[in-house]
């Protein structure tokens, strides 16, 4: 893959990238159509990074389908589909890991130890085996892309990093891979993220800034359904995500909630004129 | 610099590296005239790197000339010397480091904590604004070209390392900036660590092989001096760094020795024919 993708930047080839772990979803698709047009060359990697998982996370559980990525990814136009083995990408005595240690700490950070180094590191990896002028990542993992565009600045790295809007089902459910592990219930419990988000919305556009009145109600939500809980619910500043007591103008609002198993992120930043989900700007 | 390089290599040029610390020595010649023919443009990066100095050591006190050191370089042909300040290098904010865990452990980095994060980030960002397809490194710091090394390959970038020999004064000190720091007699001590070694060398070539024994000879050497104090005497794998008991074929013997203030490194690898120092293979 890298000789391939060297060959083509030395043919004068610009490359775009969709890092994906695959089990495609209409928001990776949303990611596919950015990075389209944004270079000659479209590769879409697909790999379920096990450095980026807990011990006790779902690792064995993720769900996973090649070949229909496969299909996916041609009816796209994707030009190349990267989709290496776990150990091409860490074979035996690997040992070096990229960390970035600031926007890393807290939220999925505090709750997820070890995994955004995970995910720097085989960001980084992929970046450097397929070479691409512009990477494309959803806004549903908001703090994964500030760390990425934190990593790519402080690594001198020269990929301009593309970070899109929320996709989500039309009953409000944001895309995520791991919504197929939902049974029907939980399929329904997993609206209380959206509809606390939306509360929380509601609540600062009515005057209330204060962040643990708005987190108070944004649980009662969230409380009510009985296969649900709440790993965190925060209130950050949308660019730096510095802990914020009061919400208002470009406040991140994020929070992760397992509905039985299956732990769910999703987010909003307010904007009291044109509030559209992150990364619509 | 980072335009230029990604310019120089989009017009099909490519570039070669030597990543220095500045005060040019013999060592760092040797590896520019290494560098010059191994690709179209020759970068010479000058950057006293902060991060890899411990919070006790001396990098108030390394010594810089940079306009010596651009003299030398435009004598050896350099097309290019990058000299970045610090606050470039690591803007107020910087939060992301690359480690590496196996090679970096022991040796100088069990002597220096934090060290070798400092080096192998520093390189992971030169390599990305100077963009070479080939980078020089001496092995005077010999586990450091074994870190680098590692980091390349863990990290999939696509640049080759060479590993030039050690450089030595006419008496057998080996060059390295900080032998400025020494004083007359202090510059006397210091051949110690090339006696030392070539001590382990001709007790190995006599059939000695059991390490305690070998290392006992070369702190005599040593201890015979009045202002030296050993920081490590080591004998590892020279490709794994692993410790080893029994010195012989391809055995690394490295060794710090502190000269009053002044912290000098030195080493050989035992070959029983050719017993070049460590690179000339």
């Amino acid at each position: 893959m890298q000789e391939r993708a060297l060959s083509l930047k030395s043919g004068g080839k610009t490359i775009s990238c969709v890092p994906t772990m695959g089990f495609l979803h209409e928001g990776h698709l949303s990611l596919i159509r950015a990075a389209r047009p944004a270079a000659d060359v479209l590769i879409v990697t697909i790999f379920v990074n096990p450095t980026q998982f807990g011990s006790s996370e779902d690792l064995s559980s993720y769900p996973r389908d090649l070949e229909r990525d496969l299909a996916l990814c041609e009816k796209e136009g994707v030009d190349i589909v990267f989709a290496p083995a776990t150990e091409d990408i860490y074979p035996e005595g690997y040992s070096t890991y990229v960390e970035e240690s600031d926007l890393s700490s807290g939220l999925c950070g505090a709750a997820r130890p070890g995994h955004f180094r995970g995910v720097t590191t085989v960001v980084a990896k992929l970046f450097n085996i397929v070479q691409p002028d512009s990477a494309f990542f959803g806004s549903k993992d908001y703090q994964q892309s500030r760390v990425i565009m934190k990593m790519v600045r402080d690594l001198n790295i020269p990929i301009k990093i593309e970070v899109c809007p929320i996709i989500r089902e039309e009953d409000g459910l944001a895309m995520s891979s791991r919504n197929k592990n939902l049974d029907p219930d939980q399929r329904q419990e997993a609206l209380s993220l959206r509809r606390a988000l939306l509360k929380a919305k509601e609540l600062i556009k009515s005057g209330e800034a204060i962040a643990p009145i708005i987190r108070k109600a944004m649980e009662e939500v969230i409380g009510s359904q009985p296969q649900a809980r709440i790993d965190y619910i925060e209130f950050r500043d949308g660019e730096t995500l510095k802990p914020v007591d009061r919400a208002g103008e470009g406040t991140l609002i994020a929070l992760a909630v397992f509905i039985g198993q299956t732990r769910l992120i999703d987010n909003l930043i307010f904007r009291s004129k044109n509030n559209l989900d992150p990364g619509a700007r």
